[in-house]
């Protein structure tokens, strides 16, 4: 693709295009996203009009713009994201019937675990996880286990810190963090109590390629600060098994 | 974005590489992903190494790109889909719970039904729709609905043809999917045995945006044929009212 006089190549000016929407901005004006993706006025409307005339932006009455679904239909139909998410929801299902609460589905993604999946019981409890949202993988209790399990250089470079604590208890002292991964590598499970907020606890496992392969998500749930969390971590173990065997049924 | 020499748009050569990958065929070489979209080798090879720079495409140990996670939560995170598939979502479980074969989820997308999403019991019958699939609107269930109750254009355009047979039942007479759209849309639900696989039965009701709102989904189970439907058509109608009062919490 061109590069533009300030040397930007089009593909990034579409990313950052793209990356002006989420959950909470669906409908923006041309301009809007101009301003947001640090473009020149003529320079987003012409693009959004390009990426509308392709069907990858839809224009409403308003003559404001949303992500098309040729767009999501694109990205999402032969996606690992879409590979793992069918062969863990069955499991996941089972895990939300039985502990009613939410249930998470993650991945890690440059330095973060990002969200495939979660399921919410409507009288849960608090959660700030979105699908295809993202938190640090020191935080959370699917980033921990993700990050216990990653390669020695992602590891290092998050133990290099900044550590940034989203909440009283997130470990962000690297010794501790060091401590805390051997230990998830040692059990394949952790439970996180208040390190994401403050009223909530997070318990999680991994989920391997097959029975012996790499480590390529993490299943947790998030329960109210203070309940019991034995029983979930059952339910989490059996569920993970399901899924490695779903993802490789000959390798079991 | 810059026009190749035969007249194409960089754009239009994204759209074209992206539509090579779908569930079937989530690894590829940049030749073949030149040849399937009609790339010249040269081309494809720069655009994928383009693609993969962007972290839109990713490559693994031997020189396969699949489509990037980076991808899959731009297109999610502010996507209409993912908005009604979270409305739509633990209604379709407590479908799925109790009718224990196929429940889905699908819109309207270019003259065809999208499947946004699917929840499956492992012992249910036959199914050929994908999430991120699509299916003709005349032959499905689900798009029999989205059909009944789209613009008279797009009605128009389908009853003029070709209407062309998944199935032996499928409706291929344009005065008789004449006649059934009318009843679709006097009775909010259609029963379609038959239409998509000789095997199953089809049974969809409209989803509206707000109380009285343009429809904007079709929730639809499919059973096995000769299996008795009152049941699952209950649980549908009392789905799509949660799924309406979910989208427009005040509207209700």
């Amino acid at each position: 693709m061109a590069n533009s006089p300030s040397g930007d190549s089009g593909l990034d000016r579409l990313v950052r295009v793209l990356e002006t929407f989420d959950a909470d901005r669906t409908l923006q004006t041309a301009s809007e996203i101009g301003r947001r993706a640090g473009l020149p006025p003529s320079t987003a409307h012409r693009l959004v009009g390009d990426l509308v005339a392709a069907g990858l932006l839809e224009r409403d009455e308003d003559h404001r713009v949303r992500l098309g679904l040729r767009l999501w239909e694109l990205a999402e139909r032969g996606s690992l994201a879409l590979r793992l998410r069918q062969a863990a929801l069955p499991f996941m299902e089972r895990v939300q019937a039985r502990v009613r609460e939410h249930t998470q589905l993650a991945v890690l993604e440059q330095g973060e675990a990002l969200f495939l999946e979660r399921l919410s019981h409507p009288q849960a409890g608090a959660n700030i996880t979105r699908v295809a949202g993202r938190l640090p993988l020191h935080a959370s209790s699917s980033g921990l286990v993700l990050l216990a399990f990653a390669d020695p250089e992602v590891q290092e470079r998050v133990l290099a810190g900044p550590l940034t604590g989203l909440a009283p208890e997130t470990v962000t002292d690297a010794a501790e963090l060091r401590r805390l991964l051997a230990r998830i590598r040692r059990d394949r499970f952790v439970v996180a109590a208040g390190t994401v907020e403050a009223v909530s606890t997070g318990v999680a496992v991994p989920i391997r390629e097959g029975r012996s392969g790499p480590v390529v998500a993490a299943l947790s749930v998030v329960l109210p600060r203070g309940a019991p969390t034995a029983g979930a971590l059952d339910e989490l173990r059996s569920a993970a098994a399901g899924v490695e065997q779903a993802l490789h049924p000959r390798s079991h």
